[in-house]
């Protein structure tokens, strides 16, 4: 089956790309390692908070070892942060290694004399200059940077004692793109279905929750938001029941994001209502996609980068067909300083 | 000034009341304070997560002492809370008592041999039977919420020995409502106009941070979805640039909720951004309303107590007459199971 707007080759040589950065993060993740560290700060914002707020939310599953998502934003006029210490290891990323928020709030940790590591594109972006240490990815889509953040993460946690399933995991890891190409053909005439039908509704709601409530965010904000100018309000399923339930009618559009964690019965809630009361419920059920030569137990981890290929990739080349707005435009959003 | 539907004399009385409570209050904490805990977490869902918002991120300013917000709908699911224990201090509030996820959580932390401390309407709600010990309070406005939570976190940091301005505060905490009563009188103009303006708008979008992101949330959720059936989005300040910004245009309604704690220069970017490309901004700004009698060290506590006089209880009165939709009436929240 051919996918819009979607090169096959291409696609698998930046997944390759991605994965050989393996050895350098695990090279990275067991220096940090053996340096020490009290507790993990990550540093993120948009799409990037989005991305790596699985990550965390997983390894908090795994241990009650200190780990921090900030807001970068936030982080810069917060106060009160005891737990950031010399102690502590700064974790960033940002993919065109200029984010204002993400270059501030590591100057701030650099100021303190805290080193900061991440990921950027290449060595040439000014985010490369303040890291200490960097992983280079001049590519790929949203799956390889929750591919390289769950990988870096999940070796430091192996290393820690809380992961150790982490080689297999890893191993299995190869065969992740194959998949994700199977699992967007399959998708595919379902997102040509949903953008033809949705993307010129006046409102659309999101909900979604766990490791999934990331991706539900990054869909509804930075896709449809910033890219197709579409008008959206994500909610947390546990919140879909104290206000937004009572928008709710038969022609509101109600996209559930539905994964495969603890949340999954808070998902599950959402469902029963919203079936009953709209025609435009629409479920994104990361359970109903295979996984070939991948663990079980590994869905969790998996499920945002099932997630993000199926919405933030299929489903954006879609809208994007039927709204006429190119994916590529901004009127504001790094376009002058604000 | 007349306002409209605002019973002026019930209101003192009220606020009275509610003041009233300080000694049970003060005695619970110094009670509690004895008994002694390592952490406090409070749990809260929709509105009442909203009222203890500003509480918890404040008590955070003063200590770093921990202090954990749960949203009870996913502390019912989540797995690895490791502070929970039976050192921990647990709060609640419900003001009907009969609040779903509240009831249910408070019967888990009970099930785990963990005594629940909080506020409710009087002693015959279902809630009042799982406390160990309850503040009644039968009446009040949100603001007496704020002034509540505010009042056992405080004096509980007082004992810690991180609020030694508690006696101070709590004595001026007597000349709160009359200060919210010219405040609304100071407001009430401007409330009609906005609510004539934006009523029947589509889509409205509200902005805010810190101390006040609680009462932003509120608001949009409780307020104008669950009860004014109005779409709305809300995003925090430092979020808004990523993704939102690029919805604003000349006829996008973005309400900025402003306050006067360290995220207000979020929030001041926010305001220089859209003033430019909207001409519907509205701007709420805490600062712009003196306080008597209250010294101005207390004013981000005091912040969400205007915010909602003038937003949750003003402005909603005024939204209820232009759409002529009773903030009373709900077609689903608690109207059968679900």
């Amino acid at each position: 089956m051919s996918l819009r707007n979607f090169n096959l080759e291409k696609y698998l040589k930046n997944g390759k790309t991605t994965y050989a950065q393996r050895e350098n993060i695990e090279k990275l993740a067991d220096e940090l390692t053996k340096e020490g560290f009290e507790n993990i700060v990550v540093l993120g914002i948009g799409g990037t908070w989005a991305e790596w707020y699985p990550v965390v939310e997983y390894c908090k599953h795994l241990s009650d070892f200190p780990i921090y998502l900030e807001n970068a934003g936030e982080f810069l006029v917060k106060q009160n942060m005891s737990y950031l210490t010399k102690k502590s290891l700064v974790l960033t990323a940002s993919a065109s290694g200029n984010t204002k928020e993400i270059l501030e709030a590591s100057k701030l940790c650099i100021s303190k004399g805290i080193p900061v590591f991440g990921f950027t594109k290449d060595e040439t972006t000014p985010l490369a200059k303040l890291l200490t240490k960097a992983i280079y990815n001049p590519c790929g889509d949203c799956e390889d940077s929750y591919l390289m953040y769950f990988m870096l993460a999940l070796r430091l946690y192996k290393n820690l004692g809380y992961f150790s399933q982490y080689d297999r995991w890893a191993d299995q890891m190869k065969n992740l793109h194959t998949n994700l190409i199977r699992i967007r053909e399959e998708f595919e005439p379902r997102a040509a279905e949903i953008a033809r039908k949705y993307s010129k509704e006046p409102y659309t709601m999101f909900v979604g929750s766990g490791v999934l409530w990331g991706e539900t965010y990054l869909f509804s904000m930075c896709i449809l938001e910033e890219m197709q100018w579409v008008r959206t309000k994500a909610v947390k399923s546990s919140d879909f029941f104290h206000g937004p339930l009572e928008l709710v009618e038969k022609d509101l559009p109600v996209f559930l994001v539905m994964g495969e964690d603890e949340y999954r019965q808070l998902d599950e809630r959402v469902e029963r209502f919203a079936k009953k009361f709209t025609d435009k419920l629409e479920v994104f059920d990361t359970k109903d996609f295979q996984l070939t030569d991948i663990d079980d137990e590994f869905r969790v981890i998996v499920s945002p980068m099932i997630a993000t290929a199926i919405l933030t990739e299929r489903l954006a080349a879609h809208y994007e067909l039927n709204t006429g707005h190119s994916l590529e435009f901004r009127r504001y959003y790094r376009q002058f300083e604000y």
